[in-house]
């Protein structure tokens, strides 16, 4: 499967997504029904086996190959002063990310998962969406080719992630596009601004939502306009993923918000992804709700670089050797109840 | 550090329990302030690696050498009705975590830990506690005993949980002696008893309570009276951890009910204790708030078998890892903001 080059392709995979496999789905979930353990005991870890089983199309799932994807871009809306840290520091941690020094280099280590980390065009941020649109057509197109072409086709399950300062902006005014509400009703701390920084975020999605207006009911425009590569690129590895049969597990509130345009392009758009926490980001929370993804870690973490969706892939893991290792009433021959 | 023989050596080891470390917590906390992230932006991990410095005595934590200790025993209460599953269960399971069939095999191998029954006089159930006591104080002493010892003083870190068919019920009952209420106030549906087993497990509680009356005023009065040996065995390996310095990682409300005697002991008598999850079994939630426990995971479990302790060692493993691996912002030359 290649990527999409013209934006109706990409509106034409978008409608044509496959379903999962719900044969294998049953298989998984009769096995879980006759493992040595109280039926329902293993909670979340059965529901997640059973996930995997279907968007694998495999009644015993696997995780031998588990890529993480990291990508990176900058935003002009940084202009607005949104961030409370510099624009710069997006490009120092890419360089963060490749000598190894970065938490998602301790996490995907930690969870036996690969990680690429693609930076996406970092030194020429995309448009002041205060001002003009965040990206050309081409421009979005660039960035969810990358995405696309980043998921290995051989991977068992794959994390999306970013870093991008300024991007809590950015997926609080994509929220917006897609959602309704103003600036106030989706914002948050992001790294950590002050009432002040606050205030500025809020203005600058206003902006956004006046400028662009009725442009914004279009959710690919919505990303094109307002969005940013990094979140254009998330965009296209969880539509990749659905078109060549892998589950994905989101980050946090800009991963989460970049892979919703899916859920409005299409019907289940998005019931092959995972969300791998809700973070203390202020909005995650509630649009992971409108999504109906449940999340499956919740520990305050507000990081971004998939951190969170790569802690829960140990979680995974869990379900994952409980469902494929664990011996049946008869195979162990214990009384069933 | 040898087990305590006779009840007024264990009462005099409750009350002379060691603190923490403050200096190696406050050099973690430090460093978690210059590491390459925004402040707190980690969220709980940060919390868990400054617990794991402070209860091991070290800025750097380890976790090299994790144990899981997984206590099973048989309780006369189960002549009540109070189970959805026969009393031999308890022995199969056993034989079953023997032969690596069991949900804890699977966990504990992920997890990266080494796991080690010990069942206890499994072949002879306590006294049913609605008719007579459940321990002589031998009984009581040798099950403490087994838990003191079972815990390697070379560990990082022990997991603590259960296997026992019929010992919600007698979790209920020992938090309803020592948090007060009745038996409707604590029992649960445990392994998936219907309405009328509820009915049985709420009266065996009540005639517990009425039965032992003032004696249970006394938490290892309570314990020997209303417990069991694996919750005996439980207390005595979380005692054990305090005095030998290592954290612990609790599992559900079996697990959590049996050590918070240690709470009554003595103050902060559970400070060197995480709770790892809060598991579906009603009234666990509750049990962790009155003992100040956070849960680190909320996935709906409800095994016991130390299942919910031993994915939570995931997160702490990712936790230690960004602690001691992640660069500092001079290190990576990333301007901190």
């Amino acid at each position: 499967m290649t990527r999409p080059t013209t934006i109706e392709a990409l509106r034409q995979l978008c409608r044509d997504l496959p379903g999962g496999d719900d044969g294998k789905a049953r298989d998984a979930r009769a096995r879980q029904g006759v493992l040595t353990k109280p039926p329902g005991s293993l909670g979340r870890l059965e529901d997640l086996a059973v996930h995997l089983a279907r968007w694998q199309g495999r009644a015993l799932p696997r995780l031998d190959k588990v890529g993480v994807l990291v990508f990176a871009g900058s935003h002009g809306v940084t202009a607005q002063g949104v961030s409370a840290f510099p624009a710069e520091v997006t490009a120092q941690m890419v360089a963060n990310f490749a000598a190894g020094g970065a938490a998602i280099n301790q996490l995907a280590k930690a969870a036996g998962a690969d990680l690429k980390v693609v930076p996406l065009s970092v030194e020429r941020p995309t448009g002041d969406f205060t001002r003009t649109v965040a990206m050309t057509e081409q421009e979005l197109l660039d960035a969810v080719g990358a995405g696309f072409d980043a998921v290995d086709e051989k991977s068992d399950l794959v994390c999306l992630g970013e870093m991008g300062i300024g991007n809590t902006t950015v997926a609080a005014a994509l929220c917006a596009a897609l959602f309704g509400g103003r600036g106030a009703d989706w914002v948050g701390r992001g790294t950590g601004v002050d009432d002040a920084g606050l205030s500025r975020k809020t203005r600058a999605v206003d902006a956004a939502l006046d400028l662009h207006g009725q442009h914004l009911s279009d959710p690919l425009e919505a990303i094109r306009r307002v969005g940013g590569r990094e979140l254009a690129a998330m965009f296209g590895a969880a539509l990749a993923a659905r078109t060549k049969g892998i589950p994905v597990v989101l980050d946090g509130f800009v991963a989460t918000a970049a892979v919703a345009p899916l859920a409005k392009l299409a019907e289940g758009g998005l019931a092959h992804a995972l969300a791998g926490h809700v973070s203390a980001e202020a909005q995650h929370r509630r649009l992971l709700e409108l999504l109906d993804l449940k999340p499956v870690l919740d520990l305050g973490m507000r990081l971004g670089e998939a951190s969170g969706a790569c802690l829960a892939v140990n979680v995974l893991r869990g379900a994952v050797a409980c469902h494929n290792g664990m011996a049946t009433f008869a195979e162990a021959g214990v009384a069933d109840g």
